[in-house]
């Protein structure tokens, strides 16, 4: 270590009240998906196990698909997208992406009430919303029914609304700039 | 894997031209450090190597400190920090707190340098600014002599216009709302 000074001592915050948090992370601008990811990183560091389920990826690699594999069993990580439904160059069907993503819908229940899980993470579910791969009311009954002491982070732009209502912690992730803009390509281990 | 359809085929992104890129996270909302450790859990996924170096963290603990032990050699940390410099409680002086910074600046130096970081995060050296225990010379200074295929990552509240000019990619996060202002403590996982 090569800084001077050490702090006399370092604390360690418990909170008298342990509390399950619902946190959206939404906007435009890059860093909803990391934020998620940095959570995972910093839960795993508390040894709390966390649930990420990918709601549009699944057919681009990500560096967090690996990432994550190597904190073990503290995450779990189901990529269950086929990309983004309606883009240019995706080949599936509406109704296929929807099938796909309402079975994350069961999944992300499943591991809701399993009782295996510290934190769960719905990834880019406002954008599944969004293009009515899942449903708000299924989206609601899923937050309303989070066992109190368990984390549920959702992201993706555009929340809704109802979603943010009754979320505890909301941030807006906003473009100011990105280097999309200079043409420049999006690189490895920042931007995917 | 419980869903129906599998993507045909999985692609994989390699920019034809890699870039090392600036990237600013700022602004007043919770998600800047946590976005910066997503970096690093996505790189490691990579097989990529980050350097943590916290400018403001040090007596106070938090997850990403044993999370990032989880990566092995593909992360190191330094908490170079003793909290916030000036804050009710903080026992240390703006001394000592800038000798700190300036030994974690020369570290900085040192591990962007050495080429065996493919990314270096200075996190809270926005805050490290408008404290004065670095000066905005010294950080475009770094920016500046960035080799040029490693990225670089500045997080913290208040960036200085002078350091979002040079950067390539620019988010603010904003705070919409925080479980802080409902009187919830800082959970562990999600807020430390």
């Amino acid at each position: 270590m090569t800084v001077p000074f050490k702090p006399l001592k370092i604390d360690r915050l418990t909170p008298k009240k342990p509390h399950g948090l619902v946190v959206v992370i939404t906007g435009n601008g890059k860093g909803k998906t990391t934020s998620a990811m940095g959570m995972v990183l910093r839960a795993s560091g508390h040894g709390l196990r966390t649930c990420i389920i990918q709601f549009m990826k699944g057919d681009l690699y990500t560096g967090e698909w690996d990432g994550v594999k190597l904190l073990g069993s503290l995450a779990e990580l189901h990529a269950t997208g086929m990309g983004f439904c309606g883009i240019q160059g995706n080949p599936y069907s509406h109704a296929e992406h929807r099938v796909n993503a309402q079975a994350a819908i069961e999944l992300a229940r499943t591991r809701m009430t399993g009782g295996d899980f510290d934190i769960v993470i719905l990834d880019e579910i406002n954008n599944a919303l969004q293009l009515k791969l899942v449903d708000l009311e299924q989206v609601l009954e899923l937050i309303k029914e989070k066992p109190e002491l368990m984390h549920l982070v959702l992201t993706g732009r555009n929340a809704r609304p109802e979603i943010l209502e009754l979320a505890d912690t909301v941030s807006e992730v906003c473009e100011v700039k990105h280097a999309y803009q200079k043409d420049i390509e999006p690189q490895p281990g920042i931007d995917y």
